[in-house]
């Protein structure tokens, strides 16, 4: 499938991310496969805050969580409880999991599990709640929402699990990776060919299911086009924990947010958070009817897809994402090509056909932010300050926190 | 799906082919629905020469033709016949046949059906051989071609024709083929995407089907990625014709050609063949150990697709071709801005990312061409000279049929 290499990769948090081969080993329930979850608990996205620092609709998400659960009968109750300590709220990446927009993870909840098979290290994400606008991760939780996550819960992991465990050997997603960035993707904001490809993989053994079964999987994989997202999270989430702890390394291995703040981490500094304000809007499409002032920020930990060469460091793969998250083929291009300028390598798997096959900016590197001033870019989904997804957009990350730890690798060379 | 219209569609021969909306109907034995059809008769691609004026690989296809319809039980009986006219060969338009390469469309092969449902006009194509580079289309007839010829229409015709007719409604195949374009394809030499997404249509009536005969659907379906191809070329066939008759019209109806001449058709001038020599190649991509001296025309009819603004004349919508057929992004970008100086309109359905959606060079006017003197590029497999599939590239074609439908339409006006 690639092939080509244009640079022989010799930093060492990139060596050792490269030496990683994610493959999708089940889908389960997080309790009973993610280490430390507890009935109790509820992950959300970004650098962890108090229960109390989080606002709006990450609030609603936590609190929402709690009642899917059935640890509080009412949101009155479900606060009285977080109030007390009694219901917890964690981060996700600190129990290998990774949250997509308010990035709520709670213990019955279906996790996708990647896995590298050489270490047995595994990465969790949960799945894609559907194309309807009103989502838990997008600070909704309603009847409609409570159902569809019960049936995410009773019908569609089990499924999903059954079909991963009935292949004929376990599904590794680089090469779905690589070939969707051939075919309109970025795997971040645009995942319809992935789980298409996703699909292709799977569709052998899923005409040999049961039929009533097979529909249901169907018909949830055809509804919207994000399916893979999750999946493609989970396996960069695997692929920049290889990076953490390398030791003087100025890699950044993971970007998030919650409500409040941006936070990264560095490979040099393992678990520890670099903090700075909100994301920028750089670029959005809203859906009709909304306005930039609707736009409210939730959470999100999808840049990880950022983080190890995809999204907007691949936008010049997915000129059709301007439609969805505004600007032109042009600005895709530039964005694109401003992205090299703070990554230490070109990626050795993902490749950007219109750059004639050149690897994706790969390896963003504290230091080389730092000197040019040029912030990551993001591509997102936006929230709205009602609830629900209201568009889609590139975000600007913060220059503080790149400094911040920049500024402590070099102290800590004198 | 699509919304954006550039510009006001006033030429009556392309008014007359965007009123039709292609669906595909059935999977038959060429016999059981080409109109025309009998049992001793052999069609094969290109502006149609007499028998003994086939060579080559086309030759041979017709003689394996013969062979695979049991019309002769050796190579030198077949010949005896086709000299005797006991065996009759005529070319594919004539008979709302589409051919891919040597194009050897007979009375058993099942076809592809597509209708235009307010006419109720057809066109046919036979299905994509499979993966393998021995196919008959290809120049080669031997045990290997003849079993998976019968296993085709055994096998996988029925099954086809079962799942079509399964489905609650017709497949409409436009935006299927709009979204291809947003996913890589030009949906000539690239339909990687556009086999997805059809495949993503009849899922819900895939996992319906009895389970061996799904899985071998699938295993059909996940040969190659070449299955939509087929329906694409139909599609545009039907498109096409939609054209043919309008008086006065400049319009190319069809672009194809066999071992010995290129030709065109032209709306103005109905059925009528103008005639030139074979294209040039432009750019190549070879598999590994062949070159240029190993390439051997034996027809094709699948720039049909060009004619519809697709192929070559969507080239920007599908960088990763580059890799399959040479030369580079920007050489592409070039193509297909050149295409446009030969089109009277841009399409109203077919739109390319990269150039922020305009729509794709919509009508090859011969008037275009003789005062531009540009002549139409075209997406094409490549042949080898002892069978099989060695490449593909990218085709110019002759300029002479062209300047000489533009000097008749000339002077009928005088």
């Amino acid at each position: 499938m690639s092939g080509v290499s244009t640079s022989v990769i010799t930093d060492p948090a990139l060596v050792a991310m490269f030496d990683c081969d994610p493959i999708l080993v089940d889908v389960a329930p997080a309790l009973s496969i993610v280490p430390g979850m507890t009935p109790n608990l509820i992950l959300t996205s970004g650098p962890p805050l108090e229960w109390h620092e989080y606002t709006g609709g990450q609030r609603n998400a936590i609190i929402g969580g709690a009642l899917y659960e059935r640890l509080a009968s009412s949101p009155a109750e479900a606060i009285a409880k977080l109030d007390a300590g009694e219901i917890l709220v964690r981060g996700c990446h600190d129990y290998s999991c990774i949250g997509s927009l308010a990035g709520v993870t709670t213990a019955s909840m279906p996790v996708l599990v990647l896995a590298d098979q050489k270490t047995n290290r595994k990465a969790f994400c949960t799945l894609f709640e559907g194309a309807g606008t009103s989502r838990l991760n997008y600070g909704v939780y309603n009847e409609e929402v409570e159902s569809n996550l019960q049936f995410l819960a009773s019908v569609i992991g089990p499924a999903l699990s059954e079909l991963i465990h009935s292949l004929p050997e376990p599904i590794r997603v680089i090469p779905i990776m690589q070939r969707a960035l051939h075919m309109g993707d970025e795997l971040h904001s645009r995942n319809t060919a992935a789980s298409l490809l996703f699909l292709r993989e799977v569709m052998p053994a899923l005409v040999s299911m049961e039929p009533v079964r097979a529909k249901e999987l169907t018909s949830y994989f055809m509804t919207g086009e994000y399916f893979f997202l999750r999946i493609s999270m989970a396996a960069c989430k695997l692929l920049a924990d290889q990076m953490s702890g390398t030791p003087g390394s100025g890699i950044v291995t993971a970007m998030a947010f919650s409500c409040k703040e941006f936070g990264i981490r560095v490979a040099g500094f393992g678990d520890r958070w670099f903090r700075g304000p909100l994301p920028k809007v750089e670029t959005s499409g809203l859906f009709p009817g909304f306005t930039t002032d609707d736009i409210e920020v939730m959470g999100g930990e999808s840049p990880i897809t950022e983080t190890c060469g995809l999204g907007a460091l691949a936008q010049a793969t997915a000129f059709p994402l301007q439609r969805y998250q505004g600007g032109s083929a042009a600005d895709m291009v530039a964005r694109n090509l401003e992205m090299y300028e703070i990554a230490v390598a070109e990626h050795p798997w993902f490749h950007i056909p219109f750059f004639d096959y050149r690897g994706t900016p790969a390896g963003i590197s504290v230091q080389l932010v730092a000197q040019t001033k040029i912030a990551p870019l993001m591509d997102v989904g936006i929230a709205g300050k009602n609830g629900g997804q209201i568009g889609a957009g590139c975000f600007r990350a913060p220059l503080e926190p790149f400094l911040e730890a920049a500024r402590l690798l070099e102290e800590a060379k004198l």
